[in-house]
Protein backbone atom coordinates (compact mmCIF):
# COMPACT_ATOMS: atom_id res chain seq x y z
CA UNK A 1 0.00 0.00 0.00
CA UNK A 2 1.60 3.36 -1.26
CA UNK A 3 1.26 6.61 1.73
CA UNK A 4 -1.58 7.78 -0.36
CA UNK A 5 -3.95 4.81 0.07
CA UNK A 6 -2.68 4.34 3.91
CA UNK A 7 -3.31 7.84 4.27
CA UNK A 8 -7.28 7.27 2.68
CA UNK A 9 -7.31 4.37 4.65
CA UNK A 10 -7.29 5.70 7.99
CA UNK A 11 -9.07 9.17 6.99
CA UNK A 12 -12.72 10.31 7.12
CA UNK A 13 -14.16 11.01 4.14
CA UNK A 14 -17.04 13.55 3.52
CA UNK A 15 -19.13 13.63 0.46
CA UNK A 16 -21.18 16.36 -0.28
CA UNK A 17 -24.24 15.14 -2.19
CA UNK A 18 -25.60 11.43 -2.44
CA UNK A 19 -26.35 11.42 -5.68
CA UNK A 20 -25.39 9.40 -8.92
CA UNK A 21 -21.67 9.96 -8.90
CA UNK A 22 -21.45 10.81 -4.66
CA UNK A 23 -23.66 7.48 -4.00
CA UNK A 24 -21.42 5.76 -6.30
CA UNK A 25 -18.11 7.05 -4.81
CA UNK A 26 -19.45 6.07 -0.88
CA UNK A 27 -20.40 2.63 -2.29
CA UNK A 28 -17.14 2.06 -3.90
CA UNK A 29 -15.06 3.28 -1.03
CA UNK A 30 -17.43 1.13 1.48
CA UNK A 31 -16.66 -2.20 -0.88
CA UNK A 32 -13.18 -1.88 -1.13
CA UNK A 33 -13.25 -0.54 2.88
CA UNK A 34 -10.90 2.05 1.43
CA UNK A 35 -11.49 4.96 4.58
CA UNK A 36 -12.02 4.56 7.90
CA UNK A 37 -15.71 6.64 8.08
CA UNK A 38 -17.87 8.01 5.32
CA UNK A 39 -20.14 11.66 6.09
CA UNK A 40 -22.25 12.26 3.91
CA UNK A 41 -23.67 16.02 2.95
CA UNK A 42 -27.28 15.29 1.96
CA UNK A 43 -30.01 17.47 1.37
CA UNK A 44 -32.72 14.72 0.91
CA UNK A 45 -33.97 13.44 4.43
CA UNK A 46 -34.85 9.97 2.30
CA UNK A 47 -31.89 9.39 0.77
CA UNK A 48 -29.83 10.04 4.12
CA UNK A 49 -31.48 7.43 5.63
CA UNK A 50 -31.64 5.16 3.28
CA UNK A 51 -27.78 5.45 2.34
CA UNK A 52 -27.54 5.09 6.66
CA UNK A 53 -29.35 2.02 6.84
CA UNK A 54 -27.80 0.15 3.92
CA UNK A 55 -24.37 1.04 5.77
CA UNK A 56 -23.25 2.70 3.13
CA UNK A 57 -22.35 5.92 4.91
CA UNK A 58 -21.61 6.54 8.83
CA UNK A 59 -23.25 9.32 9.66
CA UNK A 60 -24.87 11.99 7.51
CA UNK A 61 -26.55 15.86 7.16
CA UNK A 62 -28.29 18.03 5.72
CA UNK A 63 -25.20 20.68 7.38
CA UNK A 64 -22.35 21.25 5.78
CA UNK A 65 -20.59 22.41 8.98
CA UNK A 66 -20.52 18.26 9.30
CA UNK A 67 -17.47 18.89 6.96
CA UNK A 68 -15.42 19.84 9.33
CA UNK A 69 -14.75 16.13 11.02
CA UNK A 70 -13.12 14.95 7.54
CA UNK A 71 -9.76 14.53 6.52
CA UNK A 72 -10.92 14.81 2.57
CA UNK A 73 -14.19 16.93 1.61
CA UNK A 74 -15.41 15.78 -2.18
CA UNK A 75 -17.85 17.92 -3.64
CA UNK A 76 -20.62 15.65 -6.05
CA UNK A 77 -23.44 18.27 -6.67
CA UNK A 78 -24.15 19.83 -9.55
CA UNK A 79 -21.54 22.32 -10.81
CA UNK A 80 -23.31 25.92 -10.11
CA UNK A 81 -24.13 24.39 -6.15
CA UNK A 82 -20.30 23.53 -5.78
CA UNK A 83 -19.48 26.80 -7.06
CA UNK A 84 -22.30 28.27 -4.42
CA UNK A 85 -20.68 25.35 -1.73
CA UNK A 86 -17.11 25.90 -1.98
CA UNK A 87 -16.46 29.12 0.50
CA UNK A 88 -18.84 27.28 3.16
CA UNK A 89 -16.65 24.47 3.44
CA UNK A 90 -13.44 26.78 3.16
CA UNK A 91 -14.75 28.32 6.19
CA UNK A 92 -15.74 24.92 8.09
CA UNK A 93 -12.53 22.82 7.09
CA UNK A 94 -9.89 21.57 9.07
CA UNK A 95 -6.74 23.34 8.74
CA UNK A 96 -5.36 20.50 6.19
CA UNK A 97 -7.98 19.25 4.91
CA UNK A 98 -7.79 17.94 1.04
CA UNK A 99 -10.96 19.78 -0.94
CA UNK A 100 -11.74 18.06 -3.88
CA UNK A 101 -14.89 18.09 -6.40
CA UNK A 102 -16.41 15.83 -9.26
CA UNK A 103 -17.93 18.76 -10.69
CA UNK A 104 -18.09 18.29 -15.10
CA UNK A 105 -17.03 21.33 -15.63
CA UNK A 106 -13.49 22.89 -14.21
CA UNK A 107 -12.69 26.48 -15.10
CA UNK A 108 -14.97 28.05 -12.82
CA UNK A 109 -14.34 25.35 -10.11
CA UNK A 110 -10.77 25.88 -10.12
CA UNK A 111 -11.08 29.84 -9.97
CA UNK A 112 -13.29 28.62 -6.67
CA UNK A 113 -10.92 26.31 -5.71
CA UNK A 114 -7.73 28.73 -5.70
CA UNK A 115 -9.96 30.83 -3.57
CA UNK A 116 -9.70 28.39 -0.27
CA UNK A 117 -8.06 29.30 2.69
CA UNK A 118 -4.26 28.39 1.82
CA UNK A 119 -3.53 25.95 4.73
CA UNK A 120 -6.47 23.82 2.92
CA UNK A 121 -5.52 21.37 0.11
CA UNK A 122 -7.62 21.53 -3.56
CA UNK A 123 -7.73 19.86 -6.47
CA UNK A 124 -10.45 19.18 -9.24
CA UNK A 125 -11.40 15.95 -10.54
CA UNK A 126 -14.10 14.85 -13.03
CA UNK A 127 -14.48 10.92 -13.79
CA UNK A 128 -16.01 10.65 -17.15
CA UNK A 129 -18.75 8.62 -16.71
CA UNK A 130 -22.26 8.63 -15.78
CA UNK A 131 -25.73 6.81 -17.01
CA UNK A 132 -29.09 9.11 -17.97
CA UNK A 133 -30.66 7.66 -14.81
CA UNK A 134 -29.78 10.70 -11.79
CA UNK A 135 -29.58 10.06 -7.79
CA UNK A 136 -28.61 7.83 -5.37
CA UNK A 137 -30.92 5.12 -6.23
CA UNK A 138 -29.37 4.47 -9.51
CA UNK A 139 -25.66 5.09 -7.44
CA UNK A 140 -23.50 1.71 -8.60
CA UNK A 141 -19.73 0.50 -6.67
CA UNK A 142 -19.20 0.14 -10.17
CA UNK A 143 -19.68 3.44 -12.17
CA UNK A 144 -16.32 4.61 -11.95
CA UNK A 145 -14.49 1.31 -13.40
CA UNK A 146 -12.56 1.95 -16.38
CA UNK A 147 -13.47 5.62 -16.85
CA UNK A 148 -10.93 8.35 -17.23
CA UNK A 149 -10.71 10.46 -13.89
CA UNK A 150 -9.54 13.42 -14.61
CA UNK A 151 -7.81 15.37 -12.37
CA UNK A 152 -6.83 18.97 -13.02
CA UNK A 153 -4.41 20.68 -9.80
CA UNK A 154 -3.84 24.03 -9.20
CA UNK A 155 -0.43 25.59 -8.86
CA UNK A 156 -1.02 25.17 -5.25
CA UNK A 157 -1.65 21.63 -5.22
CA UNK A 158 1.02 20.09 -3.48
CA UNK A 159 2.55 16.76 -4.86
CA UNK A 160 1.19 14.37 -1.92
CA UNK A 161 -2.39 16.17 -2.84
CA UNK A 162 -2.01 15.13 -6.77
CA UNK A 163 -0.95 11.54 -5.66
CA UNK A 164 -3.66 11.03 -3.67
CA UNK A 165 -6.06 12.36 -5.99
CA UNK A 166 -4.51 9.51 -8.45
CA UNK A 167 -4.77 6.30 -6.08
CA UNK A 168 -8.42 7.10 -5.26
CA UNK A 169 -9.22 6.94 -8.55
CA UNK A 170 -7.03 3.95 -9.00
CA UNK A 171 -8.27 2.69 -5.98
CA UNK A 172 -12.33 2.93 -7.90
CA UNK A 173 -11.03 1.91 -11.02
CA UNK A 174 -10.51 4.50 -13.00
CA UNK A 175 -7.66 5.75 -14.97
CA UNK A 176 -6.55 9.25 -13.70
CA UNK A 177 -5.80 11.77 -16.10
CA UNK A 178 -4.03 15.17 -15.44
CA UNK A 179 -5.61 17.77 -17.70
CA UNK A 180 -5.24 21.75 -17.48
CA UNK A 181 -8.75 23.21 -16.80
CA UNK A 182 -9.12 25.14 -19.70
CA UNK A 183 -8.29 21.85 -21.48
CA UNK A 184 -10.83 20.00 -20.13
CA UNK A 185 -13.36 22.20 -20.60
CA UNK A 186 -12.69 22.40 -24.17
CA UNK A 187 -12.74 18.86 -24.31
CA UNK A 188 -15.77 17.99 -22.58
CA UNK A 189 -18.25 20.49 -24.82
CA UNK A 190 -17.26 18.77 -27.94
CA UNK A 191 -17.24 15.24 -26.56
CA UNK A 192 -19.81 15.62 -23.43
CA UNK A 193 -21.76 18.79 -23.91
CA UNK A 194 -22.66 18.66 -27.49
CA UNK A 195 -23.70 15.01 -27.64
CA UNK A 196 -25.93 15.82 -24.88
CA UNK A 197 -27.59 18.73 -26.45
CA UNK A 198 -27.81 16.85 -29.91
CA UNK A 199 -29.50 14.32 -27.89
CA UNK A 200 -31.90 16.86 -26.32
CA UNK A 201 -32.53 18.38 -29.89
CA UNK A 202 -33.40 14.63 -31.57
CA UNK A 203 -36.33 14.68 -28.62
CA UNK A 204 -37.60 18.16 -29.53
CA UNK A 205 -37.56 17.65 -33.45
CA UNK A 206 -38.74 13.94 -33.18
CA UNK A 207 -41.73 15.51 -30.79
CA UNK A 208 -42.60 18.09 -33.96
CA UNK A 209 -42.66 15.17 -36.54
CA UNK A 210 -44.89 13.64 -34.58
CA UNK A 211 -47.43 15.95 -33.20
CA UNK A 212 -50.49 13.53 -33.97
CA UNK A 213 -48.84 10.27 -34.72
CA UNK A 214 -47.63 8.18 -32.23
CA UNK A 215 -46.72 5.63 -34.76
CA UNK A 216 -43.37 8.15 -35.00
CA UNK A 217 -42.28 6.99 -31.25
CA UNK A 218 -43.55 3.47 -31.44
CA UNK A 219 -41.65 2.42 -34.46
CA UNK A 220 -38.45 4.36 -33.12
CA UNK A 221 -35.89 1.43 -32.73
CA UNK A 222 -32.22 1.14 -31.62
CA UNK A 223 -30.40 3.58 -33.26
CA UNK A 224 -33.06 6.51 -31.77
CA UNK A 225 -32.66 5.00 -28.87
CA UNK A 226 -29.11 5.28 -28.48
CA UNK A 227 -28.83 9.00 -30.04
CA UNK A 228 -31.50 9.99 -28.15
CA UNK A 229 -29.95 8.31 -24.63
CA UNK A 230 -28.38 11.55 -23.43
CA UNK A 231 -31.78 13.54 -23.43
CA UNK A 232 -32.80 11.96 -20.47
CA UNK A 233 -30.30 13.39 -18.50
CA UNK A 234 -30.53 14.99 -14.83
CA UNK A 235 -31.76 18.37 -16.56
CA UNK A 236 -30.29 20.31 -13.05
CA UNK A 237 -27.05 19.22 -13.33
CA UNK A 238 -26.96 19.64 -17.12
CA UNK A 239 -27.92 23.05 -16.87
CA UNK A 240 -25.45 24.23 -14.90
CA UNK A 241 -23.12 22.40 -17.00
CA UNK A 242 -24.12 23.82 -19.68
CA UNK A 243 -24.18 27.36 -18.32
CA UNK A 244 -20.69 26.74 -16.46
CA UNK A 245 -19.25 25.97 -20.04
CA UNK A 246 -21.13 28.64 -21.70
CA UNK A 247 -18.53 29.78 -24.88
CA UNK A 248 -17.12 26.73 -25.70
CA UNK A 249 -20.55 24.75 -25.46
CA UNK A 250 -22.00 27.58 -27.75
CA UNK A 251 -18.43 26.85 -30.15
CA UNK A 252 -19.03 23.85 -30.11
CA UNK A 253 -22.93 24.22 -31.24
CA UNK A 254 -22.41 26.46 -34.07
CA UNK A 255 -19.18 24.36 -35.47
CA UNK A 256 -21.96 21.24 -35.61
CA UNK A 257 -24.66 23.31 -37.05
CA UNK A 258 -22.01 24.67 -40.06
CA UNK A 259 -21.66 20.93 -40.92
CA UNK A 260 -24.74 19.46 -40.38
CA UNK A 261 -26.16 22.51 -43.02
CA UNK A 262 -23.58 21.42 -45.09
CA UNK A 263 -24.11 17.66 -45.13
CA UNK A 264 -27.77 19.21 -45.69
CA UNK A 265 -27.40 21.22 -48.84
CA UNK A 266 -25.18 18.24 -50.29
CA UNK A 267 -27.77 15.61 -49.92
CA UNK A 268 -30.45 18.60 -51.11
CA UNK A 269 -28.55 18.89 -54.36
CA UNK A 270 -27.90 15.41 -55.01
CA UNK A 271 -23.87 15.95 -54.56
CA UNK A 272 -23.53 12.29 -53.84
CA UNK A 273 -19.61 12.65 -54.19
CA UNK A 274 -19.18 14.81 -50.94
CA UNK A 275 -22.15 12.98 -49.21
CA UNK A 276 -19.84 9.83 -49.51
CA UNK A 277 -16.87 11.08 -48.59
CA UNK A 278 -18.42 12.79 -45.59
CA UNK A 279 -19.73 9.69 -44.83
CA UNK A 280 -16.88 7.31 -44.85
CA UNK A 281 -14.63 9.72 -43.09
CA UNK A 282 -17.32 9.55 -40.15
CA UNK A 283 -18.18 5.75 -40.60
CA UNK A 284 -13.69 5.45 -40.54
CA UNK A 285 -13.21 7.37 -37.03
CA UNK A 286 -16.25 5.84 -35.77
CA UNK A 287 -15.51 2.25 -36.39
CA UNK A 288 -11.49 3.02 -34.95
CA UNK A 289 -12.87 3.98 -31.68
CA UNK A 290 -14.04 1.66 -29.22
CA UNK A 291 -13.04 -1.27 -30.37
CA UNK B 1 -50.01 -23.42 -38.33
CA UNK B 2 -52.09 -20.86 -40.52
CA UNK B 3 -52.28 -21.21 -44.49
CA UNK B 4 -49.68 -18.86 -44.66
CA UNK B 5 -47.40 -20.44 -42.38
CA UNK B 6 -48.32 -23.48 -44.24
CA UNK B 7 -47.43 -21.95 -47.68
CA UNK B 8 -43.90 -21.06 -46.71
CA UNK B 9 -43.14 -23.80 -44.81
CA UNK B 10 -43.57 -25.75 -48.60
CA UNK B 11 -41.93 -22.76 -50.35
CA UNK B 12 -38.66 -22.54 -51.82
CA UNK B 13 -37.52 -18.83 -50.27
CA UNK B 14 -34.74 -16.72 -52.66
CA UNK B 15 -33.04 -14.17 -50.74
CA UNK B 16 -31.16 -11.76 -52.94
CA UNK B 17 -28.32 -9.88 -50.88
CA UNK B 18 -26.85 -11.75 -47.85
CA UNK B 19 -25.26 -8.83 -45.83
CA UNK B 20 -26.49 -8.07 -42.56
CA UNK B 21 -30.63 -8.07 -43.28
CA UNK B 22 -30.96 -11.14 -45.89
CA UNK B 23 -27.76 -13.13 -44.15
CA UNK B 24 -30.10 -12.51 -40.44
CA UNK B 25 -33.33 -13.70 -42.51
CA UNK B 26 -31.80 -16.38 -43.80
CA UNK B 27 -30.75 -17.46 -40.66
CA UNK B 28 -33.88 -17.17 -39.24
CA UNK B 29 -35.48 -19.16 -41.91
CA UNK B 30 -33.21 -21.73 -41.47
CA UNK B 31 -32.98 -21.72 -37.15
CA UNK B 32 -37.23 -22.32 -37.32
CA UNK B 33 -37.37 -24.93 -40.45
CA UNK B 34 -39.91 -22.31 -41.74
CA UNK B 35 -39.43 -23.33 -45.54
CA UNK B 36 -38.17 -25.91 -47.75
CA UNK B 37 -35.13 -24.30 -49.14
CA UNK B 38 -33.33 -21.11 -49.41
CA UNK B 39 -31.60 -19.75 -52.45
CA UNK B 40 -29.04 -16.95 -52.33
CA UNK B 41 -28.51 -14.46 -54.88
CA UNK B 42 -25.00 -12.76 -53.40
CA UNK B 43 -22.22 -11.11 -55.48
CA UNK B 44 -19.53 -12.06 -53.21
CA UNK B 45 -18.05 -15.44 -53.88
CA UNK B 46 -16.58 -15.73 -50.09
CA UNK B 47 -20.11 -14.95 -48.77
CA UNK B 48 -21.90 -17.81 -50.94
CA UNK B 49 -19.24 -20.57 -50.48
CA UNK B 50 -19.13 -19.16 -46.23
CA UNK B 51 -23.13 -19.73 -46.44
CA UNK B 52 -23.46 -22.93 -48.10
CA UNK B 53 -20.87 -24.42 -45.72
CA UNK B 54 -22.42 -23.56 -42.18
CA UNK B 55 -25.47 -25.31 -44.22
CA UNK B 56 -27.63 -21.54 -44.27
CA UNK B 57 -28.29 -21.85 -47.53
CA UNK B 58 -29.21 -24.27 -49.90
CA UNK B 59 -28.26 -22.89 -53.43
CA UNK B 60 -25.79 -19.89 -53.83
CA UNK B 61 -25.36 -17.78 -56.87
CA UNK B 62 -24.11 -14.45 -58.68
CA UNK B 63 -27.05 -15.03 -60.66
CA UNK B 64 -30.42 -13.22 -60.39
CA UNK B 65 -31.74 -15.94 -62.68
CA UNK B 66 -31.72 -18.08 -59.74
CA UNK B 67 -34.84 -16.55 -58.64
CA UNK B 68 -36.74 -18.12 -61.10
CA UNK B 69 -36.73 -21.10 -59.09
CA UNK B 70 -38.21 -19.34 -56.02
CA UNK B 71 -41.96 -18.83 -54.79
CA UNK B 72 -40.84 -15.72 -52.89
CA UNK B 73 -38.44 -13.58 -53.75
CA UNK B 74 -37.25 -11.05 -50.63
CA UNK B 75 -34.81 -8.22 -51.84
CA UNK B 76 -32.33 -7.62 -48.69
CA UNK B 77 -30.15 -4.97 -51.05
CA UNK B 78 -29.64 -1.46 -50.49
CA UNK B 79 -32.41 0.48 -51.90
CA UNK B 80 -31.29 1.57 -55.23
CA UNK B 81 -29.80 -1.70 -55.82
CA UNK B 82 -33.08 -3.16 -55.13
CA UNK B 83 -34.58 -0.80 -57.69
CA UNK B 84 -32.47 -1.75 -60.69
CA UNK B 85 -32.43 -5.14 -59.44
CA UNK B 86 -36.74 -5.59 -59.30
CA UNK B 87 -37.33 -5.41 -63.01
CA UNK B 88 -34.72 -7.90 -63.64
CA UNK B 89 -36.61 -10.04 -61.17
CA UNK B 90 -39.82 -9.66 -62.62
CA UNK B 91 -38.80 -10.70 -65.97
CA UNK B 92 -37.46 -13.99 -64.78
CA UNK B 93 -39.79 -14.74 -61.90
CA UNK B 94 -42.57 -17.57 -61.80
CA UNK B 95 -45.76 -15.81 -62.62
CA UNK B 96 -47.06 -16.02 -59.10
CA UNK B 97 -44.41 -15.47 -56.92
CA UNK B 98 -44.36 -13.34 -53.80
CA UNK B 99 -41.56 -10.66 -54.30
CA UNK B 100 -41.14 -8.39 -51.29
CA UNK B 101 -38.02 -6.14 -49.92
CA UNK B 102 -36.59 -4.94 -46.59
CA UNK B 103 -35.48 -1.69 -48.54
CA UNK B 104 -34.70 1.89 -46.01
CA UNK B 105 -37.28 3.90 -47.74
CA UNK B 106 -40.17 2.91 -49.03
CA UNK B 107 -41.70 5.28 -52.07
CA UNK B 108 -39.56 4.82 -54.86
CA UNK B 109 -39.91 1.02 -54.51
CA UNK B 110 -43.44 0.36 -54.37
CA UNK B 111 -43.32 2.15 -57.35
CA UNK B 112 -40.85 0.03 -58.70
CA UNK B 113 -42.79 -2.89 -57.42
CA UNK B 114 -46.09 -1.68 -58.87
CA UNK B 115 -44.22 -2.01 -62.53
CA UNK B 116 -43.86 -5.82 -61.69
CA UNK B 117 -45.47 -7.90 -64.57
CA UNK B 118 -49.39 -8.27 -62.91
CA UNK B 119 -49.42 -12.15 -62.45
CA UNK B 120 -46.49 -11.87 -59.84
CA UNK B 121 -47.78 -10.51 -55.94
CA UNK B 122 -45.68 -7.64 -54.94
CA UNK B 123 -45.33 -5.92 -51.33
CA UNK B 124 -42.71 -3.88 -49.68
CA UNK B 125 -40.92 -3.98 -46.60
CA UNK B 126 -38.39 -2.90 -43.71
CA UNK B 127 -37.88 -4.53 -40.56
CA UNK B 128 -36.49 -1.48 -37.88
CA UNK B 129 -33.74 -3.17 -36.45
CA UNK B 130 -30.04 -3.42 -37.15
CA UNK B 131 -26.58 -3.07 -36.03
CA UNK B 132 -23.85 -0.83 -37.43
CA UNK B 133 -21.73 -3.72 -38.67
CA UNK B 134 -22.79 -4.63 -41.88
CA UNK B 135 -22.11 -7.85 -44.14
CA UNK B 136 -23.35 -11.89 -43.21
CA UNK B 137 -20.52 -11.75 -40.99
CA UNK B 138 -22.63 -9.74 -38.39
CA UNK B 139 -26.49 -11.14 -39.40
CA UNK B 140 -27.69 -12.77 -36.79
CA UNK B 141 -30.87 -15.04 -36.59
CA UNK B 142 -32.61 -13.24 -33.76
CA UNK B 143 -32.24 -9.54 -35.30
CA UNK B 144 -35.60 -9.23 -36.41
CA UNK B 145 -37.00 -10.43 -32.59
CA UNK B 146 -39.43 -7.36 -31.02
CA UNK B 147 -39.02 -5.10 -33.81
CA UNK B 148 -41.06 -3.70 -35.89
CA UNK B 149 -41.63 -4.85 -39.14
CA UNK B 150 -43.25 -2.33 -41.16
CA UNK B 151 -45.35 -3.50 -44.44
CA UNK B 152 -46.13 -1.42 -47.22
CA UNK B 153 -48.88 -3.31 -49.41
CA UNK B 154 -49.31 -1.85 -53.05
CA UNK B 155 -53.47 -1.62 -54.08
CA UNK B 156 -52.63 -4.90 -56.14
CA UNK B 157 -51.34 -6.54 -52.80
CA UNK B 158 -54.06 -9.47 -52.13
CA UNK B 159 -54.76 -10.52 -49.08
CA UNK B 160 -53.81 -13.75 -49.21
CA UNK B 161 -49.92 -12.11 -50.18
CA UNK B 162 -50.64 -9.61 -47.05
CA UNK B 163 -51.00 -12.58 -44.53
CA UNK B 164 -48.08 -14.52 -45.63
CA UNK B 165 -46.04 -11.07 -45.13
CA UNK B 166 -47.38 -10.88 -41.14
CA UNK B 167 -47.41 -14.42 -40.94
CA UNK B 168 -43.24 -14.22 -41.79
CA UNK B 169 -42.69 -11.47 -40.01
CA UNK B 170 -44.15 -12.68 -36.91
CA UNK B 171 -42.13 -16.06 -37.63
CA UNK B 172 -39.22 -13.95 -37.59
CA UNK B 173 -40.17 -12.91 -34.10
CA UNK B 174 -40.97 -9.53 -35.67
CA UNK B 175 -44.61 -7.44 -35.12
CA UNK B 176 -45.83 -6.44 -38.52
CA UNK B 177 -46.99 -2.73 -38.44
CA UNK B 178 -48.85 -1.62 -41.80
CA UNK B 179 -48.47 1.51 -42.94
CA UNK B 180 -48.15 3.56 -46.18
CA UNK B 181 -45.24 4.03 -48.10
CA UNK B 182 -45.45 7.55 -48.18
CA UNK B 183 -45.93 7.64 -43.95
CA UNK B 184 -43.37 5.37 -43.37
CA UNK B 185 -40.55 7.38 -45.59
CA UNK B 186 -41.93 10.32 -43.11
CA UNK B 187 -41.26 8.84 -40.12
CA UNK B 188 -38.62 7.11 -40.58
CA UNK B 189 -36.48 10.03 -41.60
CA UNK B 190 -37.19 11.83 -38.52
CA UNK B 191 -36.30 8.37 -36.64
CA UNK B 192 -33.64 6.61 -38.34
CA UNK B 193 -32.03 8.79 -40.90
CA UNK B 194 -32.23 12.26 -38.68
CA UNK B 195 -30.18 10.44 -35.76
CA UNK B 196 -27.86 8.79 -38.72
CA UNK B 197 -26.99 12.06 -39.38
CA UNK B 198 -26.46 13.91 -36.27
CA UNK B 199 -24.29 10.63 -35.34
CA UNK B 200 -21.82 10.83 -38.64
CA UNK B 201 -22.13 15.32 -38.33
CA UNK B 202 -20.91 14.06 -34.30
CA UNK B 203 -17.87 12.50 -35.58
CA UNK B 204 -16.91 15.24 -38.21
CA UNK B 205 -17.27 17.91 -35.14
CA UNK B 206 -14.93 16.00 -33.00
CA UNK B 207 -12.41 15.27 -35.80
CA UNK B 208 -12.51 19.04 -36.21
CA UNK B 209 -12.18 19.85 -32.51
CA UNK B 210 -9.48 17.04 -31.86
CA UNK B 211 -6.63 18.32 -34.83
CA UNK B 212 -3.69 17.41 -33.45
CA UNK B 213 -4.86 16.65 -29.86
CA UNK B 214 -5.66 12.64 -28.90
CA UNK B 215 -6.72 13.76 -25.88
CA UNK B 216 -10.13 13.93 -26.88
CA UNK B 217 -10.73 10.70 -28.65
CA UNK B 218 -9.39 9.34 -25.43
CA UNK B 219 -11.71 10.91 -22.95
CA UNK B 220 -14.77 10.13 -24.93
CA UNK B 221 -17.32 7.81 -22.77
CA UNK B 222 -20.39 6.20 -23.17
CA UNK B 223 -22.37 9.20 -23.86
CA UNK B 224 -20.21 10.10 -26.93
CA UNK B 225 -20.44 6.23 -27.94
CA UNK B 226 -24.14 6.12 -27.70
CA UNK B 227 -24.56 9.36 -29.37
CA UNK B 228 -22.12 8.29 -32.02
CA UNK B 229 -22.89 4.70 -32.73
CA UNK B 230 -24.87 4.78 -35.77
CA UNK B 231 -21.75 7.02 -37.12
CA UNK B 232 -20.35 3.68 -37.86
CA UNK B 233 -22.89 2.56 -40.41
CA UNK B 234 -22.53 1.15 -43.71
CA UNK B 235 -21.81 4.30 -46.17
CA UNK B 236 -23.24 2.51 -49.51
CA UNK B 237 -26.42 1.51 -47.71
CA UNK B 238 -26.70 4.95 -45.82
CA UNK B 239 -26.43 6.77 -48.82
CA UNK B 240 -29.04 4.89 -50.84
CA UNK B 241 -31.46 5.45 -48.10
CA UNK B 242 -30.72 8.62 -48.33
CA UNK B 243 -30.62 9.92 -51.41
CA UNK B 244 -34.37 7.91 -52.06
CA UNK B 245 -35.54 10.01 -48.80
CA UNK B 246 -34.17 13.46 -49.73
CA UNK B 247 -36.91 16.19 -49.42
CA UNK B 248 -38.05 14.43 -45.91
CA UNK B 249 -34.58 14.42 -44.62
CA UNK B 250 -33.41 17.83 -46.07
CA UNK B 251 -36.51 18.85 -44.50
CA UNK B 252 -35.68 16.73 -40.63
CA UNK B 253 -32.36 18.08 -41.13
CA UNK B 254 -33.52 21.50 -41.61
CA UNK B 255 -36.04 21.61 -39.02
CA UNK B 256 -33.32 20.06 -36.06
CA UNK B 257 -30.73 23.13 -37.63
CA UNK B 258 -33.26 25.81 -36.57
CA UNK B 259 -34.01 23.63 -33.03
CA UNK B 260 -30.12 23.23 -32.40
CA UNK B 261 -29.83 26.98 -33.48
CA UNK B 262 -32.72 28.20 -30.90
CA UNK B 263 -30.55 26.11 -28.05
CA UNK B 264 -27.23 27.36 -29.03
CA UNK B 265 -28.90 31.12 -28.73
CA UNK B 266 -30.22 30.11 -25.57
CA UNK B 267 -27.34 29.63 -23.92
CA UNK B 268 -25.37 31.86 -25.78
CA UNK B 269 -27.36 34.62 -24.04
CA UNK B 270 -27.81 32.78 -20.67
CA UNK B 271 -31.15 32.22 -21.05
CA UNK B 272 -31.80 30.01 -18.35
CA UNK B 273 -35.73 30.00 -18.50
CA UNK B 274 -35.72 29.09 -22.02
CA UNK B 275 -32.62 26.40 -21.50
CA UNK B 276 -34.60 24.64 -18.74
CA UNK B 277 -37.48 24.27 -20.57
CA UNK B 278 -36.41 22.81 -23.77
CA UNK B 279 -34.25 20.53 -21.72
CA UNK B 280 -36.65 19.30 -19.41
CA UNK B 281 -39.75 18.81 -21.97
CA UNK B 282 -36.39 16.78 -24.06
CA UNK B 283 -35.64 14.42 -20.70
CA UNK B 284 -39.21 14.08 -19.68
CA UNK B 285 -39.91 12.36 -23.30
CA UNK B 286 -36.75 10.71 -23.47
CA UNK B 287 -38.06 9.51 -20.31
CA UNK B 288 -40.92 8.29 -21.37
CA UNK B 289 -39.68 6.24 -24.68
CA UNK B 290 -38.13 2.81 -24.07
CA UNK B 291 -39.15 2.53 -20.10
Amino acid sequence: MDEAAFALRNATVAIVGLGLMGGSLALALRAKNACAKIIAIERDADTRAHARARGVVDQASADLALAAAADVIILATPVRVILEQLPRVGAVARAHAIVMDLGSTKRQITQALDALPTPLQAIGAHPLCGKETAGFAAADANLFRAAAFVLTPLARTTPQTLAFAQTLAEILGARPVILAAARHDQIVAAISHLPFALAATLMTTAADRARGDDMLFALAASGFRDTSRLAASDTPMMLDTLLTNRENVVDSLRTYSRQLGALADALARGDETTLRAALEMAAEKRRGMFT
